[in-house]
């Protein structure tokens, strides 16, 4: 089964390894790290490289499709080349999967028109204005596509879409393998559990903004 | 503050990334990937690359120490010029942490002996045999080193460490930047919570254990 992530540089390195380390443990599951060039992409914030060993036109048909965010994400979608292939490879696969901001790459391929949809909180207005029915979840499945709320929630993602492609029993184990019984030690995870004063903090930090 | 994450082949990508993507995000933070020889080092499943731009010459005296996991783990610790510079790094380190199975590096180490300590599930017992004082807690802190489950956890370790470096409001504006509001579709984390079934596909399954 090819899953397909695509990385660019600006990509967040959460957004792609939170589901490669979900789904690279699936059953016949032969992930590739696809690029317009291969070679190493690095992250917004620069000292974490990782390596797209595949170009577009290595993974022309992915079974599954993943689209992380990140600071980058801006460029891919001013991008030709790199929209022909996110657009062509969502035609075929099976599912397409984003995490954080990669909505605004499905939505700026129109992948996304009258599709609800999540993406990181900071995100969700930008989201709708390429006609999304932007709901506020962490994971929103429908019809093939599958997206996720910010950073971190690429994981959650990702196993609940082991489970729809090879049930629950999969699922959990490989939720129990990578131990992800999470235990946060605060209550900060949404702007509607935390504080106004931590909201204010991220929203005003481009350290924490660059998501 | 220089943060040295360390990396090898066969380290378990979320075990690097999840504390990348929190530590990167504290003010003054310079991460840097660390590995024998500089280059890209390849995770157990084998299509993730992850690039170390640093050999152990370029960070001799790292801040933080960061010993992710992974099924390369027993190369470094039968390695003496890995594990010179995990002793000597962790000498000078104000705090030295590890994610599942890195804990036993650093018990190979001598770092842990008479220490509570966590790792991974699985290899508690491992763990134990290294003199450490093994705790069936996720993240388990001790006078300068930070000790954390399998795999996910070291984002619930890198956030508690965040907090201990530069206080909470820092810590929770990263948890909210990274959207960190987990929701796993199941029950099925740890080996208290789940089912004797999912427990056992985990422990017969190579595709799994080798986290």
């Amino acid at each position: 089964m090819e899953i397909a992530i695509l990385l660019y540089d600006g990509v967040t390195a959460l957004d792609a390894i939170g589901p490669y380390e979900v789904l690279s443990r699936l059953p016949e599951a032969d992930v590739k790290f696809v690029a317009a060039s291969p070679g190493v992409k690095f992250t917004g914030q620069g000292s974490c490289g990782l390596l797209a060993e595949h170009s577009f036109d290595d993974v022309l048909h992915p079974h599954v499709l993943v689209v992380p965010g990140g600071p980058g994400e801006r460029s891919i979608r001013n991008d030709d080349f790199a929209m022909q292939w996110v657009k062509r490879a969502h035609d075929t696969a099976s599912w397409t999967a984003s995490v954080c901001t990669g909505a605004l790459i499905l939505g700026a391929a129109g992948i996304l028109r009258d599709v609800p949809a999540t993406t990181h909180w900071l995100a969700r207005e930008e989201l709708a204005a390429f006609g999304a029915d932007v709901v506020d979840e962490r994971v929103c499945v429908e019809d093939g596509i599958i997206t996720s709320a910010g950073v971190s929630s690429g994981i959650d993602m990702a196993l609940t879409l082991a489970g729809l492609l090879e049930g629950e029993l999969i699922a959990q184990g490989i939720q129990l393998s990578i131990e992800y019984d999470p235990q946060p030690p605060y209550q900060a995870g949404s702007p509607d559990t935390t504080t106004p004063v931590v909201v204010e903090l991220v929203r005003s930090n481009s350290r924490f903004t660059r998501s």
